[in-house]
């Protein structure tokens, strides 16, 4: 089951500009930073109600975010769902044809466990679907 | 104040094959359909505890989703944040250095208040301030 909207995920060129930027907008300071050296990149989380802002720059020129970046610009990268039983959702998805990007749940920024689908099988929407690590 | 993320906003082509899409991806079913002429879209509302997904499809070739689907093909369009008062909202933003896409409140769908902020002032990213119409 998704349960919530766990995150928006924005690709930046500059964190430091961008969480000066999303500070103003928001109105409210980013509350964590976290590298995640598995995916190649730094991200900035921001909370509003139950919905976090994840700021996310690349921090080498390989990573999914660089490269997303070269070909449309910063912008609006994904939205996370929160999943109760990510192993169960994966199965479920799969089998209505999502395409999983990852055949394995990984881990994520924030203590998730995670798992991307392409964007191609749903609507151009990059999505992943996370579950809290126990 | 921005209060929570109210919707998030998909530019999809084709209502009804995006409305099963996001059906299964969601495991449940839109809960209203909105036809916004002023805008020349029709939308349709599916809600993840306190945030909607509101698929968007071009009504007319005019509109802002028909230009964007030209552009940069489906996928995701704006993120929508609750706002407590939008002219006061509006007001701060602007001192901020945010650039407003329409300088007075209009209405949006779901009986809503709306101002867009233009996203090359808010890094990419097309962000719509919303207020329930009292």
């Amino acid at each position: 089951m998704l349960t919530n909207v766990e995150h928006i995920g924005i690709a930046v060129k500059d964190m430091a500009a961008s969480n000066e930027l999303f500070t103003k907008l928001l109105n409210i300071a980013p509350y964590k930073s976290e590298s995640v050296e598995s995916e190649g990149v730094l991200t900035s989380f921001f909370k509003v109600n139950e919905t976090k802002i994840e700021l996310l720059e690349a921090s080498n020129p390989a990573s999914a975010i660089a490269k997303f970046i070269e070909k449309k610009g910063e912008g609006i990268h994904h939205i996370a769902f929160e999943v109760d039983d990510i192993l169960a959702e994966m199965k479920r998805l799969e089998a209505e044809g999502f395409v999983l990007l990852n055949a394995e749940p990984k881990l994520g920024a924030d203590n998730k466990l995670v798992c991307f689908l392409h964007p191609k099988s749903s609507n151009g929407v990059l999505v992943e679907l996370c579950q809290e690590r126990r």
